[in-house]
């Protein structure tokens, strides 16, 4: 698998820096095997890319099949190692697929 | 007014390659004076930008009183210099404030 999915959710799919398409193709495994659901997770500058992520499930493999049932956005919190503190955005993206 | 607004909705603020802040200040200002309602607009690495946007808002200036009314993708079509098309993914993100 391309794309790291975390342990306990396997519908997650974590975007990163590799290409939108590697997350677009790991969402579309999970929707078209497992679950019907996935939801994509993301941070900081890979927020756009998870945009991009389901922009091309859209547009190139699921067109009208994909429902997006939920976007949340957020805040992380974490020490930097000099002991301040900083905040980085998050998103989550829940998408379906109609059978 | 640093950050662009469009024309015909004085409500959007359209984010862009300016600090997040210069942002969040000029929605503030929307969100306080004229109307309880403002729409940040952004597009491709930009998307990033306008959820760090409302996270600022609700963290360092509106905190409870802000509600998140909406968020909206999609994809905008354009062409380039030499007739490819190309697309980019869009963000649309309405907000309000509660008095």
């Amino acid at each position: 698998m391309c794309a790291q999915t975390t342990g306990p959710l396997p519908n997650v799919v974590l975007v990163g820096k590799k290409p939108a398409l590697v997350y677009a193709v790991a969402a579309l495994m999970q929707l078209t095997s497992e679950q019907n659901e996935v939801v994509l997770k993301a941070r900081g500058r890979a927020i756009s890319k998870a945009v991009d992520v389901v922009e091309i499930l859209k547009r190139r493999f699921l067109g009208n099949q994909m429902l997006l049932k939920n976007i949340q956005i957020g805040t992380e919190t974490f020490q930097t190692p000099d002991n301040r503190q900083r905040f980085i955005s998050t998103i989550e993206i829940t998408i379906s697929k109609t059978s």
